[in-house]
């Protein structure tokens, strides 16, 4: 019995699976454009063997993990490393044999069709996980794990990534994109400008990291004229190894756009420790137009993923740090958020800045709309939690009878698990199939403009949005 | 090939097909109820011909301009007026082209679902318009233009209209209607008022609009009791227009009930101009609630439309004015808001006020709640962006559990493009007959009640709702 | 002609309705756990004959009479009691005309559903309700309500109720439970502990309520100490009626965490009356975290219902007292208000939260990232409004590829409605067997998988989750 359907994700009609079937076919083979996520540039820096099972699929997943605590299983029962030095599971075979009697948990999430997605196409397994079949996975798993045609760049050719855009923080030296490039090996990774780390006065280290970016820039980061010019400096160093595009994980969407001596005024509250959380979060807001303006300048596309209360759990962040699935969503405004950058550069020709959320009531009442007029404004697809087959189905709904569908960008996996980008493409392939053969049936979109717009979600809106 | 599927919006099952389809057939040709419009009056009253297909289809239709904008192509090359008088295009095949070759940014939108109906229907087109087809489209329909049977009274009666309601200025002199009525003519155009120009503080030209209500009726509105009585004036004057309801534009659906010294301190901060923002909202809160009044005491049925952040750039209401595709919706809360107003006359029997939102998180959460206990409240149906299959979908699915739909009111076209009513009501009563067979094949309805109902939603309702 | 359809609420598509249909037979009669209600605890006790029809079926249920309410009957007419004493209608037959012949109106509503399952199972009608068949209605049920099979506690086991949990407030002497356990009768009739009326500032007779506390518990209610002794009292009399859980109705989800004294300082105020409507809020939050701190010691589950505007209507509410049908529900944030309570204990082995809310817009982006990874919460059924097809479809469309399918509880079915039992479980049955079906056509769960899961929904997790 194989793991996986092979219609799984269509419609269950006969005559519109027929047509989604058909849609399919002609893009499932399309190479992957991966434009953002945070898989590890030293997997294909190094080309080293994955580690066990665990490593690979459990310890660093916070989908996984998260919801194996949401059971009553602790982090450190599951091998996630202590902030403070405190003994966790390092028996990567125990690890599995608690994720695998605890598999049931996952279904009808998105996790688990990524994970036998993988264990099928990848580890050619057809039997379903559990306590009985967890050393047989563990086995077969740590086997394939040391052949060659398991390691980072070898699966990276066969899960045929034409693109794939890592994040680095604006700090990072880019070493392991350096090695890569000057490997001769053929495959196209390229890096992503994050500054939140040097934008944020709430980070951690904030005037360590402001310190730093000084250094390496060697521009004035006391002035706010040099702090710009270091975003500059950093931002063309970055496109060195190939960025085409900045990401902003702020809480909010909020942006500004002061008057240059309140902003320069602003600048030197925060970066002399003056600054209320009033003026952190007008600081952020206000970056965030002066990064339009860099875009503006440079070309850059522009990401914002807003939304995201980051380490709910005093306890767990205090124990473990950050990312480790307590991050949880808010309400997000972007119509009175946006106004000020839009205000200031929302017409500007060849700028292009693309919005996440994580609060999906703005899809039809605000992403749309702001969209579907903005020339500047295009929509990522669903995030995080609603990368997701009905998460999917609701952004396709609510979006495009306002925006259309080239007012979006295609696919983005967004992950730090190598072996889940074909299973989220796939996904993605597949329920925009679905949605469009719905579409088609329902005689709201021709046969042949569907294979056309089939194509352009599979692989062109993203290759052409991200300027790959 | 038709540019039209016989079946359009109806399920992909064909069980439920068939049934839609037959609830449709007895829907399908009923006449048009449009209570609620913003049709130019003129039309009617004057009967020229229509211009150009580019006047007629592109220049005066946002929903078209603005996805058109949102693609790069400026209002100017769309002949859009500029209120600074910058020269815009002017001529009508060069506009039409680029709209001809942009065409495919509406697949999947209600607007191409719009268009393709009255080109097959009205222009008798089956082939799809694109770059290679703008030409023949442009000589077909200027060549239909050009004949009788596409003046504006011959088109009202072919598209079967029993009732047409426009929206006019409380400050309008209502000549149009005047020319209608003396015309002969028997098609039934009425009018609306809407008072936003003489009630909202922030509407532009208010101090002047307020002289010239005074002027227009005698009435002293220096005073509250003086302008309440110019409204009473007005109100009594386009009901000899056919009038039967109010239409209330509000960015928020807020109330008030204040006592009359307090209201009459807060019209006179209002005239004199020394209101600050809070006082503005709170004298539109408080004259929603003097309109609901009069509503008693005259039996106009009362529509607020909240929500709308009205010309979000500011660059474009500077060069082009409002109602260019920059209205983007807002969170909306209308349980506290309508307090005040349904605390004073929502018990009052023969009370009608007709609810509308751009913010879909309240059809369940709030706006189902209270339609379905307050006798005086009603459901208009999905507004503006939601005008859409899903939207429409959504609607029904959200609201129908609560309050049922005896308390929604049938469909609006609310358009201001004359050849896309009949287009948009035949969007209502497929999507309508498809909710309907969908709640029969799944044992939530029977069958001759679903025929019931789809005659009251395609009829009756709106019919009934409006007073006409 | 029967009145329910044999395969209602199962998809349309044939396949999906087979899988849907297969599954649902495994479930259909299974006892019923109805762990959360408010059922009156009287009828078991005494076990009396029901009085006439409409006081069954019309009187009591807010969800019918604020549908007739809607449309304009007045609640006088429909024999609700009127709070100062005024007459209102008491000929149960005149009742039951005004009710039949509005019938009409709950077309698409699942107070059409439950009342139809009533209708057909209990009396064995198979005709439609309307004004002509009223009195052949009034007359079946009233002879059958004469007959002992459907005295309460004949209609129990009738239901197959393995058990059933009423609401007390916390100074209620649970006499009825006390009749019922000295009865010797088998019914499993448990309480609930529900402590708004000591809880909340703002709940009417707060003060004396506080004292009467005091006089129950002996404890010292001036001091913040005693009056938590005072809970641990009543909680542990409460279980000693079979209570595993708390209920906890706050107008918001905030919680708070306060230092001791300032607890103590904050109960000082609330007790001597100069406690500020900011203090009031701060005081349910600061209890909700007390109550959970209990819940960790003694393990009665905590279930937090949030978000309802309660007697929206002031003149319905000084006519005609609370739970009147003008309950509203609020945009309701769980985000930041349960930070508080979920730092102090969130964690904490074997405590169970369950949370209900009447916003469904949290189900995705805050509920289910919050259950999907504290342990101490689980997701509550769709509430109240959305206890229907759809609001159930929406929970778990939205929930499920999040947190799950075993951070939800399975159903409940929270009614007053004793006849609606029945038809309420089936209803969810049928729909969570739907949307089962529809992940195994779509490949997203194993057939095998997704009995195992419909059993767990229809019965296991409420059984489990609740301790019963």
């Amino acid at each position: 019995m194989a793991l996986l359907d092979e219609d799984r994700l269509f419609p269950a009609t006969p005559r519109v699976r027929d047509i989604a079937r058909a849609l399919y076919r002609t893009v499932a083979d399309l190479p992957i454009i991966s434009p953002h996520g945070h898989t590890d540039p030293r997997w294909y820096a190094e080309n080293q063997r994955f580690p066990d099972p665990a490593q690979l699929f459990v310890t660093p997943d916070h989908y996984i993990f998260r919801m194996l605590v949401s059971q009553g299983i602790r982090l450190e029962e599951l091998g996630v490393p202590d902030a403070n030095g405190v003994a966790t599971e390092t028996d990567g075979r125990a690890i599995w044999h608690r994720f695998a009697s605890h598999y049931h948990l996952f279904r009808g999430t998105p996790t688990r069709l990524w994970l036998d997605h993988s264990f099928q196409t990848l580890f050619d397994i057809e039997r379903r996980l559990s306590a009985e079949t967890a050393d047989f996975y563990y086995d077969r798993i740590s086997d394939r794990l040391a052949q060659d045609a398991y390691r980072p760049r070898a699966l990276f050719e066969r899960f045929n990534i034409e693109a794939i855009a890592t994040t680095e923080s604006a700090l990072d030296d880019l070493a392991h994109h350096r090695t890569i490039r000057d490997s001769g090996w053929g495959g196209r990774v390229i890096t992503t400008y994050r500054p939140d780390a040097v934008i944020d006065p709430d980070f951690p280290g904030f005037a360590a990291n402001l310190a730093r970016l000084g250094e390496i820039t060697g521009c004035d980061v006391a002035s706010y004229a040099g702090y710009l010019d270091a975003h500059r400096a950093r931002r063309a160093y970055f496109r060195d190894f190939g960025a085409t595009a900045t990401d902003h994980g702020h809480p909010t969407a909020r942006t500004a756009d002061l008057p240059r001596a309140e902003a320069e005024a602003l600048f030197a509250r925060v970066t002399d420790g003056s600054a209320s959380a009033d003026d952190r979060e007008a600081f952020r807001a206000q970056m965030l137009t002066e990064m339009a303006r860099l875009s503006v300048e440079d070309g850059m596309v522009m990401q914002i993923h807003a939304g995201s209360f980051r380490s709910h759990s005093d306890r767990v962040a205090a124990g473990f740090g950050r990312d480790k699935g307590f991050d949880i969503p808010q309400p997000t405004n972007y119509v009175t958020a946006l106004k000020p950058l839009l205000d200031a550069v929302g017409l500007e020709p060849g700028l292009t800045i693309i919005l996440f959320t994580l609060d999906e009531t703005v899809y039809s009442r605000e992403l749309a709309p702001l969209a579907g007029v903005y020339p500047c404004l295009k929509l990522g697809p669903p995030w995080w939690f609603f990368d997701a087959p009905e998460g999917m189905k609701r952004f396709r709904e609510q979006v495009t009878e306002t925006a259309g569908f080239y007012n979006t960008v295609g696919f983005n996996d967004d992950t730090r698990a190598f072996c889940s980008i074909p299973a989220r493409h796939d996904v993605a392939r597949r329920v925009d199939c679905a949605y469009l053969a719905d579409l088609v049936v329902t005689g709201r979109l021709a046969e042949d403009e569907a294979f056309e717009v089939a194509h352009d979600l599979a692989y062109r809106l993203a290759k052409e949005a991200y300027r790959l």
